[in-house]
């Protein structure tokens, strides 16, 4: 038990917590990051780099050092070493193109009227983002690439560890920018992958697969994952961070379509946010529920407990779930 | 030196810091933590008493439970002391009546263009808040007077302390809520206060001094802290969060006013954030510089080594800086 008396610091931080989304975007248009990274570190060279106000360029530096993203010594700013690897433009891993995404007026508008939300138990369904070819999923291909290139690897160096090289097909459900069938591809000279997603979105992930100069193992087909002819004999089918925009027997559906697209012994791998059965831990994945509670009529951060049956029912014989470090994600792999 | 991989998760958690935000009203417009405090603690008795979703009440009550405003055990949820504090409506401390101001449209959008702020230097002229008879000082006047309670109380004692029962004159500039002169003529049976502010504000200055009894000692100036006639000979003046609006020279003039209005010996109280030289700690007021440079034009987080020639310049013999705990402020006494 604490003693100490109550303070209303936590309610300010957080009221105002929309504040630091305004400070991280800014600074991520402005480029100060990367202008720092140049060695622009003061208020003045900012100003000149940036081509803002020096008074300007010194109040949001000092903001961006009280939370977390610069350190400051004297007048000095530098970045911090996860600053430097997400969002100096000139890094590999830059993250910054998935602001767009990230705070879309779609997403800040479901949010605002998160109330409504709250009551409804979910967003209205006429205007939720699963409609057919929303705008909204070419932005997060364009956008999120940058995010998924580290998770995108580490899965499939999970699901190719039995058999590295072995003769397989893929198909990426909502593939979205493709980067995960790509890193099948990449990491297995053996490996083709089917890509399917709305046609306007699959451009996306075409250009991310010369990019990556497996486009000769790379194929697409366009429609909607509940509807579009898959044809069948897969190896692996990826569903990443796909499941979770749907109710359970919108799921079930999805997954039956699944298991009868595998060949024996294939393996559904599902990325996903699975909070541990408390529903409040790991706190990344809990706290995705209210995303999909504001944005999507009926979604969910499914606990491994609401996906197995799902699963089950669809006939799958093992399911399995496990984190998947160094990411804040789970995958769920159940084999045919 | 860490050497952990770098993560991309301070930039997840900071871009979607206004889903926090957003959240923490949701639950105050609803009454959640309220209905919790009254004995609905779990997700389907909050759907009934909060007249909304059980899976919304669930997802949302979880979400408090992961950033810290709720505690979850098995499926009940319980108020932390803080939340107990502040946010229950049944408490004599509740603030959840600041989020209207908090939270108004007119911040909310200077937030959306802050880049436009860092590159002008400040808020545009035409669209501040600094304008007369502004509607958003009514607001803060009504929804702050909750969270002024304890930080009036606590800088009355600091400033009354060497002669807690002496006649004394109070002037409250900018007086808002009036909370600041009321717990002065509170404490000190003695003392008198006028309060000064726009017209239209200083009703709801009125009607508190009214309900803490003190309305015999109370008595108001309409219009403008820089133009109107204060008369003279007052013991202390009040500048309670107000400094923080306007540049130097403005606050030079402003303070030779206060000067004036002052006896020899009086003292000029300003409650302020007040960094250190640093201007990165303390955090709260440190970061407090980003809401003057997007709602104001040329309103900063002073440090002392800024406001101590300000009010030099205005005649002010000695000039000191403290913390005023417990609040998170600080605060300058000048003594003429």
């Amino acid at each position: 038990m604490s003693t100490r008396p109550p303070s209303p610091l936590m309610f300010f931080d957080t009221i105002n917590a929309y504040q630091r989304t305004a400070a991280l975007k800014s600074a991520i248009e402005l480029e100060l990051f990367t202008q720092i990274a140049r060695g622009h570190n003061t208020a003045a060279a900012l100003a000149g780099a940036c081509h803002v106000a020096e008074r300007g360029a010194r109040i949001l530096a000092d903001y961006l050092s009280i939370i977390g993203f610069l350190t400051k010594e004297g007048d000095r700013y530098a970045l911090t070493p996860d600053t430097a690897t997400f969002l100096d433009r000139q890094s590999p891993a830059y993250v910054g193109g998935a602001v767009e995404f990230l705070t879309t007026a779609h997403m800040r508008q479901r949010f605002e009227e998160l109330s409504d939300a709250v009551r409804a138990g979910g967003a209205r369904d006429e205007d939720n983002a699963l409609n057919p070819e929303h705008e909204i999923w070419v932005r997060f291909a364009r956008g999120m690439a940058g995010l998924a290139a580290m998770p995108a690897d580490v899965l499939a160096q999970r699901v190719l560890a039995s058999a590295p090289t072995a003769p397989m097909r893929v198909l990426d459900v909502a593939a979205g920018h493709g980067l995960y069938g790509i890193a099948f591809a990449r990491q297995n000279p053996n490996a083709s992958v089917v890509a399917s997603d709305w046609a306007n979105v699959l451009t996306v992930a075409q250009d991310n697969a010369r990019k990556a100069g497996v486009q000769d193992r790379h194929t697409t087909i366009p429609g909607s994952a509940f509807d579009v002819d898959w044809g069948g004999g897969y190896d692996v089918v990826l569903l990443t961070n796909f499941l979770h925009h749907f109710n359970a027997d919108e799921n079930k559906r999805l997954l039956t379509k699944v298991h009868a697209s595998l060949k024996p012994g294939g393996r559904a791998v599902a990325l996903e946010f699975v909070p541990n059965s408390d529903r409040i831990t790991p706190p990344t994945s809990a706290a995705f529920a209210l995303i999909m509670l504001a944005t999507t009529p009926s979604g969910d951060a499914y606990t491994f407990a609401e996906y197995e049956p799902m699963f089950r029912s669809a006939g799958f014989a093992r399911v399995e779930c496990s984190n998947l470090e160094p990411t804040m994600q789970q995958v769920v792999i159940a084999t045919k």
